[in-house]
């Protein structure tokens, strides 16, 4: 029996084949192509189709998994309903996607019913998101790849080449990361035998945690409290005064810079360029700077350095996303990963079953209530 | 880096004061009460208080969580409306268990959201399981506990004390087993410091998984194919020529027999003493004896005994209760272990994150889609 560690930190509980994390040398790849290379030059398909079948599709994969996965993005009628009746009862964003998931038919075939949430995901998100605004739902043109697809749902209209281009970075960047706890409860649920549709609401129920996929809004909540850079210094010694975290700063897996700040950091500056320069990329850059210097002084030897979060919180806010959607987002990425870690789990087929340590009472003997 | 181990298995994943196995002795116990003992008196509120609170519950205490759980019983309208959607889609009742619990309203409250859940999950399967048969939706007298009320709400109807009695030993027997891949998946889930309803939902998910929740359900079939006591031998026989599993056998945590296949035993004696001796629990005894004495002689050394799903299969068809439905039934009753194990896992408040072994490719370089 071995010792117990809370969280199971540093217990390898499954091999993938799929997302390799360098947490030394803050190197991140997938089935080998470094992410800083695969994230700004994929479209969101080539991801998906690398990580689900192994490889990057050629151009007549391309055309047919497009053709696939925009035959499965409209919403049947049972969705429909009950995103309009979540809606009026004001459910956040992350449960109605969740609930809305929950309705789609399942298939027993793992290769449609995956075709079928990565596509249905993103119109879910924005259905719902119109139906809170008090609009109409919009369709997606057919010929719209699903990055260009969602920002249409959302805006009712076509979305910049650039903004594209950038939320199909952020999407590739985020869409897998080792056995975080959405991913690990999926390959758990999984491994009972049962339905991709399943595995994939148990990850989203984790992932709806506010430490797992909730970190973003609270990053860019801070940087619109800090409002200019002149404020920055105080804003972020203040907080550590009062012994808070600063957000968007360190992560379990990285001693070093997460590679995916640069990624999305990159992206955040092509859009920011775009617009002349936007007021919230250039406090990000500002707020990075100073905050990884106060955190040094701070903390010295934790290198607390900026985290995936950070640059997503600059990145959607710029796309014109709000914050409370940013979690939804995240799962639309993310579900790329959750799916092919289902499938790698289907070819393990062995149920999960961790042993726990007894540290309750000992030896009790049952008494009835009227002697209680 | 550890070795990895599929399934986590011998992996302490968590501490607990609830249930304690000894598979060796054949022995589980609940916060140090012998479940042998327990399970055949208490009420399932009782095992409740007991799993949820950590002591069994006063005589004034009883009263209050009695009304506690009557006044949560019944189902909002959005739940009542999409489980007639579901019935019209004939969606399986463990999905539509799971689509009515994802529709109840959630509170921050950890304790408002337990006694929601307990109460509501019999409720939502009896409303799903009338509906499905056409019939109309009944709701329980308040003063019913929850295994009268649940038999009533099926039925339609007042159950007989014995009916209760040994529907009670049944929930109180399966309401907690250890790190099981359901309660573990909860665990993970509520660590990322989700609430409660996504932590059931997600629990709900890997329980559907056929080698998890879905075993006792062929258990009864092969009980129905060999039909009388003397087709066993030959029957069993047959399945071990052909290489076949014999159900209900076995159980990755016992070397003896299962503590809980002798209490499921004794409640469906009970149930058929009160019958007149039921056709279906003196075949299962002699299915038993035959089957132990084959699998001896096929597997020596494997210790297969009777598991808690063989009885469970035999008890429940005795109560009426159609094999579709043994999934669910068992939720109603886990639903007290999972609950509990997330209020431990609140104390813990440490995300799951293991780690994963990459044994995929080495470096690839990106290459645009024309040139593939």
């Amino acid at each position: 029996m071995n010792e117990w560690k809370a969280g199971l930190e540093g217990i390898v509980a499954a091999r993938t084949a799929l997302s390799e994390i360098d947490g030394v040398r803050g190197r991140l790849s997938v089935r080998g192509y470094p992410m800083a290379e695969l994230a700004p030059a994929a479209t969101f398909e080539e991801t998906f189709h690398l990580l689900w079948r192994g490889e990057l599709p050629t151009a007549a994969e391309c055309v047919c998994l497009g053709n696939d996965l925009s035959r499965h993005r409209s919403l049947p009628s049972l969705t429909v309903g009950v995103l309009r009746q979540s809606a009026q009862q004001k459910l956040s964003p992350i449960e109605a996607l969740r609930l809305g998931i929950d309705t789609l038919g399942i298939s027993d075939d793992d290769d449609e019913s995956a075709l079928r949430l990565i596509a249905a995901t993103p119109a879910i998100v924005a259905a719902y998101w119109r139906l809170m605004q008090g609009h109409d739902i919009v369709e997606s043109p057919a010929d719209l790849g699903i990055a260009a697809g969602f920002l249409f749902m959302l805006r009712g209209g076509p979305p910049s080449e650039t903004a594209v281009r950038c939320l199909e970075t952020y999407l590739n960047t985020m869409s897998d990361h080792g056995l975080n706890a959405s991913t690990f409860t999926a390959r758990v649920i999984l491994s009972t035998r049962s339905d991709l549709k399943s595995a994939i609401v148990g990850a989203l129920d984790a992932l709806k945690g506010p430490v797992h996929g909730g970190a973003p809004q609270p990053a860019l909540e801070m940087l619109q409290r800090i409002g200019t850079p002149g404020n920055a210094r105080q804003h972020l010694q203040d907080i550590l005064n009062r012994g808070e975290r600063i957000m968007g700063f360190g992560h379990r897996e990285y001693r070093v810079r997460d590679p995916r700040a640069q990624i999305l950091s990159d992206a955040a500056a092509r859009l920011s360029a775009a617009d002349g320069g936007h007021p919230l990329y250039l406090l990000a850059l500002e707020v990075e700077e100073i905050a990884t210097r106060l955190l040094d002084q701070a903390k010295p030897g934790r290198d607390l350095k900026t985290n995936a979060e950070f640059y997503t919180a600059a990145l959607l806010h710029q796309l014109g996303i709000e914050p409370e959607l940013f979690t939804s987002v995240f799962a639309i990425s993310r579900m790329a990963g959750w799916l092919a870690h289902c499938r790698e789990q289907r070819q393990v087929d062995r149920i999960f079953r961790p042993t726990s340590e007894y540290v309750g009472p000992g030896h009790r003997e049952w008494t009835p209530v009227d002697e209680r």
